[in-house]
Order: C-alpha cells, then sequence, then structure tokens
C-alpha cells in the first residue's frame, strides 16, 4: 500500500522538518531585519528593509504553521516561534549573526536572498501543495528583495572607499557561512527526491554565478574559501541567536497566549 | 491683487508648518510604533503592528518632503526627520510618550486613529492638491488601522480582568493628552479658513462620539477630564521625545547623506 501513495505522501514528519527550516531561516533573519525599524540612515531605506523584513516574517509564519500542522503535536506557529530555545532553532547560521553595520546587513541580505530566490522558485513546483502555495507567494517577494539587496552591494563595494571597505569587510565575515546552505542532508534528500523539495545540488552553481557576477561588479573580491561554519540544521548556533530569541520571546512568555 | 488670488495660495510658511506637523505626528507615532518590530506577543499582530508603522512613516514622509518644499529652505524629508532636534518637532505629545505595554500602545493608537481619521477625510478636499493626494491614501490606510484598534480596545477592555485593569490604566494615562489633538492656533485657524486644513472644531465632537462608544463598549470608563497636557505643536516636549530622536537619528547623523 504505502508504496503506491502519491510523492506527496512522504513521511509527515520529514515534511515538518523541512518546513521548520524553511520558516527558520526566515524568521530569523526577518527578526534581525527588523532591528534596523526606525534605524535606517534614511527614511525611504527604513521602509523598504521593514517591508522586506515583514514579507520575510509571513513567509517564516505560514511555513511554520505547515511544520506545526505536519508535526503533529498541536503546536501552532506561535508556539514553534516562541516556545522553542536556540537548541531547537533549525536555521543556518548565516541568518542568526548580530545585525552588524548597514553594509553587513546588505550583505548577508544579499547572500540569503540569491539562495531563497533559487529555492522559492523550484519549491513553486513542490508535490507538496502548501509549500507551492506559500513558494509561490514569496517568490513574487524575494524577486523585488534580491533587485534592492543586489543594487545596494553594487552600490556600497562600488561607492567610496569607505562603503567599499566596510562591504568587504562584511563579505570577509559571511562568506564562510554560505556553504552551510548547500548541504543536504537526508532530509533534504529525501524532501528533494520526493519532488516536494528543493535541489540544492542544482541551486548552488546557479547562486554562485549570480553572487560572483554582482560581488565583481560591485569590485569586491571573493574571500578565498576558508573551512565552513556549519550545524545549524542540527540545532547547533553561535550565541547570537540565544541573544536574539531571549529578546524576540521574551513578551509571549510574560504572557502565554496574549492573555493577561 | 492679493485678494483675488485663489485660496490654495496661502503663505507658503504656513502650508510648510501645517504639513510639518501632520507629518511630525506620524512619524513619531510611527517610530513608537516600530519599536514593537519584533516584540509582538503574536507573529500575526507583530505583523499588523509593524504594516501600520510603515503606513505612518510612510505619510509622514509625503507630508515633510511638501513641508521641506513649500518651506524654500532645501530641507528633504530626511533632513526635517534625522537633523531636527526636539525642540523643533510639532507633534502633539500624546505620540511622542514611550512605547508601554501592549495596551498602552493600543488605547494611544485608538486616540489617535480616531483623530487621523477624521482630520484625512476632511484633507482629501484640501484646496491644496497635494495635501489631498497625500490624504486620499493615508485615508484608505487608515480606515484599516481605526478597526484594527478598536477591535482590540474591546478586546482588552473587555476581556480577562487583569487585561481590562491594563487598558483602563493606559486610558487614565493617556487621556489628558488628547485635548491637544482639537487646540486650534493661528496656523490651524488660517488652513481651515483658506480650505486647505481641517477644522478642528467640527472633528472635535466627532471624534468624541466615536471614542465614547468604543470605550464605553469595552466596559472603560472614561477619565473626568483634567488639565490638559499641551504644548507639543510649539515645541514643548516631554524628555521622552529627546530620547526617541537621539536613538531614531544615530544612524543618519554618524553617516550624513547615507555616504560613508
Amino acid at each position: 500500500m504505502h508504496s503506491r501513495e502519491p510523492v506527496t505522501s512522504a513521511p509527515a514528519a520529514s515534511v515538518s522538518a523541512y518546513a521548520m527550516r524553511l520558516g527558520d531561516d526566515r524568521l530569523v533573519l526577518g527578526h534581525r531585519l527588523s532591528e534596523w525599524c526606525g534605524h535606517g540612515p534614511i527614511l525611504e531605506e527604513d521602509i523598504a528593509l521593514a517591508n522586506i523584513a515583514l514579507d520575510l516574517i509571513g513567509q517564516a509564519t505560514l511555513f511554520l504553521k505547515l511544520a506545526g500542522e505536519t508535526e503533529g503535536k498541536g503546536r501552532s506557529e506561535d508556539d514553534l516561534a516562541y516556545f522553542r530555545e536556540a537548541v531547537d532553532y533549525r536555521n543556518i547560521q548565516l541568518v542568526e549573526l548580530a545585525k552588524g553595520d548597514f553594509a553587513f546587513t546588505i550583505v548577508r541580505q544579499f547572500l540569503f536572498d540569491v539562495f531563497s530566490y533559487h529555492v522559492l522558485e523550484q519549491l513553486q513546483k513542490s508535490a507538496n501543495s502548501e509549500i507551492a502555495g506559500i513558494a509561490a507567494k514569496g517568490f513574487k517577494e524575494v524577486r523585488y528583495h534580491v533587485r534592492h539587496s543586489s543594487e545596494w552591494v553594487l552600490r556600497l563595494g562600488d561607492g567610496t572607499p569607505e562603503s567599499h571597505d566596510r562591504t568587504q569587510k562584511a563579505l570577509d565575515q559571511l562568506w564562510r557561512f554560505t556553504s552551510e546552505m548547500f548541504e543536504a542532508d537526508s532530509v533534504d534528500r529525501e524532501m528533494a527526491a520526493a519532488g516536494i523539495g528543493a535541489d540544492l545540488d542544482a541551486i548552488k552553481p546557479k547562486w554562485e554565478a549570480v553572487v560572483r557576477d554582482v560581488l565583481t561588479r560591485a569590485t569586491l573580491t571573493i574571500p578565498a574559501d576558508p573551512p565552513a561554519m556549519t550545524g545549524g540544521r542540527k540545532g547547533r548556533h553561535t550565541e547570537a541567536l540565544g541573544l536574539m530569541l531571549s529578546e524576540m520571546q521574551i513578551v509571549a512568555r510574560s504572557h502565554p497566549g496574549a492573555e493577561w
């Protein structure tokens, strides 16, 4: 019987785990970006960053809702966002690093946006219709995000000597966190084989081509690839995530269920 | 000659001053609201508050742009937002108070939203076409804002004993800041007479009717009206505004023109 079910009937636990990592990447990055709320250098950019943060948190909400539903333990997206410890988060480390200066924020955003663009592009055709639906909505958003962050990378990298230096420094710090995006574990392989998840091996060369093109035009030097930082998908995180979560979760934990 | 000019040719200085107070109310409140970014009690509300903050900051940007243009000193909306001291801000004090708890945020938002609804409704017909255009866009937004904040006032006021108490306490603290909304000075009177600005005397009873209706249904008690807090339109502000501005302006002032 089992072998004759459609491809979408992959084990619910794997679908849940897969949706959770998609959600966690976006929740953590969205929160990091929201730290710029009201602190951007110009009003227009303040509004742009906040809008991108909202898109990411919106995508995260949908992915975490799906993760909770398929998990079958009765956890809502709010339970998953506000009542998990860092060790239970499944985001890559790239997105959790402290927000840094504006150049750091933009370079990180660019590196992730290009990744997310290709992931969501593929997921629009996911055999899981809920993932496909979330991806279709998210893909429209990330098309704008990637344009926004690439334009800023070009402007900062090929700008004043100081903006160039800050952007290069951000890239030097962030580059070693990028290989984690393409590490496929058993969940990724199972989801890709079932036509549910993205094929990370196929995405990697596309990501590299876009990233190299933009960074080169921005007169930035791609760092020689040092050993990769990894472990986020297994719950190994930098100290930065714990600090961020304690701030993000304090209101919800003080008022469980938002009921006074 | 002067007397035969159309009503829209009111002194540019008055139009600028009028647009600046409309912008400042929304910039300061939008910034206060954006402090909730990533700290709401539930994801959905986090996103809702951030969206409302973005609407307000967007309206502020347009009003401040107009204020700068009509002022004729070459100041942009960013110059006005980031390079004025508290004493040069023209917002009412209600919007500058520290964000407080969620009940405080919601009650303040409600009191202002009802005010803004009636102001922008009138300004859609302003003899100044730029003000009319900004108001038309803003009115669509504030219709949603006022629905959102009234629903929360009802839910919190008529909720648990603790949510009721917190909401009543917020109302007790905020009520004495509401009369400043309706204080018409020479600029307000000149703008209203020219068909450019809103008629605050006409708005006051409408505001009171809506506010009393919602607060009563929320089982909240309207405080006996104590002496009003006032002075914001003249640049007299509470300490909270200076603290907020120093945080809001630090990035822009560290990198003037957003150029490194």
